[in-house]
């Protein structure tokens, strides 16, 4: 746009006054120009949102951090999103799909410990108690992780989740996991890294229960991928080297862990970033606190007859603190039922 | 190339043994071709090196992953290279920078530890006897990171790196750091990149020493940087969330940590590493025994004009082991002397 106004009869102040509200008007009109666009673009690149106020603060806040002339205008290798993973990407009911793989390791592992059909929390899961097993708490957890995934090689473990998640069904939907990833969340990831973000998982789960598939399945490579771990072992074992899993743990990327991590590891400040449970409050505020603007995003599960609803009183997932934290300071919050036009992927 | 043999009165069997050979003979040409070209391309890009042994190992090592047609083609998404910083990508004498950059803090604090001045291994520091405060050894390293690399946040530590990055000289040298970047490894980066490799940082070093100043230096981003590291701890201070370096050591990315940092920040086996001392021997080995084709090189300090000369009896990055192992297993040795056109970063 030119500024087409004639300024030669004006006085230098008023002349200069003129200019400067052209300037503005051009500018402004190039920003609404280009979040018009940003919003066709996103409406045609997010389907599986319905109109409303969770899609269009998504569309606002890519746009106001895309569009060059803009004040808050990010350099694309700044604009880092972090993703958490369970209840976020895929669901996490009825419990963690890890635990499930590690259930299923422990079917595998029991003929090699007959020792485990008298010893919990082995016994109970055995016999298919799942609840009575983990009645036994942290270190009940802690004794089936030691089981199922340490005490090998990377590779060997890598092995293992891999021939899972190609084979094993959800206990309630029969389905394959890697197709229960949520359609919504997938149009999303790329939707962001189409604008320049370059996008990370930063989840409580097992860092190297994620690698062998989120690739192939949300596009994200095993480098932007932080999680949970346990400590491993360079070793040269008959001459060829290899790093064994320790019964260790080597870091809780959850809760206040998750901004550790994230600086750890990315070293840079998110400047959006997405999770559902209270679990990843600490990495929202994180991300909004920051000298750049930061944008939260909740996903809340209200939608029982598709997928499940819980929050304030779940033992998975719980959201409680974070609803009321996002109410306060005006965070995003995806209503499930009201927001996803569909949940999972749709079918290539 | 089309074969226009005519094959029509040979019988079956010699006709495709004929279309066999074409094909080959096509496939040839189009590597040898390609080959050539990436050779030209090489030959520009590396301008500070040499020819000899070492650069062509480079560049035969980057056709044989990069085109396509190539039995050892590696995928853009898995060409990760990983460099050490001290004596790879800068100098390391007299000592290691980041120490000098202690000593700089030491003497900025003194003022506040009134009770250094009789202190070890401050009390050494103070009368610039740096021997005798190492003297102290390991306990002596702790103490001086503890008192300078922690208690502060995250930011403040930035900006005492900044600080000093941006204003110190070398002592021997007088020239700011960031001026004594090795040229040629400047142009073995952009040479990677520019063929598809993913380059990383894999140092011994502090991961917040390096991180505020490799992206514009190296061209890495924060992300891309592995190296050791104390632990920090999440805080809301006043209502800002807040990282607080504490005095714990996290983790050590040296020796037998450098495959253990790769496997857990990248998640995957670099084809191409690249240090100079006995610290970068276990990452030369990961990097060489997967299933893809990989490429080992260590720099040799053979220069005493033009830089250092030091090796097997050094304190500072002894390569002794490295040099033994490269021989035997026919990995690149670069030696300075002979193979650098020039050292330091061209002024531009």
């Amino acid at each position: 746009m030119k500024c087409a106004f004639k300024a030669a009869n004006a006085s230098a102040a008023l002349r200069n006054t003129i200019h400067a509200l052209c300037a503005t008007i051009t500018l402004s009109a190039a920003i609404c120009l280009r979040a018009f666009t940003a919003h066709a673009e996103a409406t045609s690149a997010l389907p599986s949102w319905n109109n409303g106020a969770a899609k269009q603060a998504i569309i606002d806040f890519v746009a106001r951090v895309t569009i060059p002339a803009s004040p808050s205008f990010v350099p694309p290798a700044e604009r880092i999103a972090t993703f958490d993973n369970d209840g976020t990407l895929w669901p996490e009911q009825p419990m963690y799909f890890q635990l499930l793989f590690a259930l299923h390791r422990v079917k595998e592992l029991a003929p090699q410990h007959p020792e485990w059909k008298t010893k919990e929390p082995f016994a109970s899961l055995l016999k298919g108690d799942v609840k009575g097993a983990l009645s036994g708490g942290e270190r009940a957890i802690l004794e089936i992780v030691t089981a199922t995934h340490t005490g090998m090689t990377t590779e060997e473990f890598e092995g293992h989740v891999r021939q899972w998640i190609e084979t094993a069904k959800h206990p309630t939907t029969q389905q394959l996991y890697t197709t229960m990833v949520y359609q919504p969340m997938l149009e999303l990831l790329q939707y962001l890294r189409a604008n320049g973000f370059k996008t990370f998982i930063v989840s409580g789960g097992g860092i190297e229960f994620m690698r062998p598939w989120v690739e192939q399945v949300y596009g994200i490579p095993p480098e932007q991928v932080i999680g949970s771990g346990i400590r491993v072992k360079y070793e040269v074992r008959a001459g060829k080297p290899v790093l064994i899993r320790l019964p260790e743990i080597d870091f809780i990327n959850d809760k206040a862990g998750k901004p550790v991590g994230i600086h750890s590891r990315i070293g840079r400040r998110p400047i959006a970033a997405f999770g559902n449970s209270d679990g990843d409050l600490e990495m929202l505020q994180w991300t909004t606190s920051g000298k750049r603007p930061g944008f939260a995003l909740f996903i809340h599960h209200t939608d029982a007859e598709r997928e499940w609803s819980y929050d304030r009183e779940s033992k998975v997932g719980r959201l409680d603190k974070g609803l009321a934290e996002a109410a306060a300071k005006g965070w995003t919050v995806v209503d499930i039922k009201r927001d996803w036009r569909v949940i999972y992927k749709r079918k290539s």
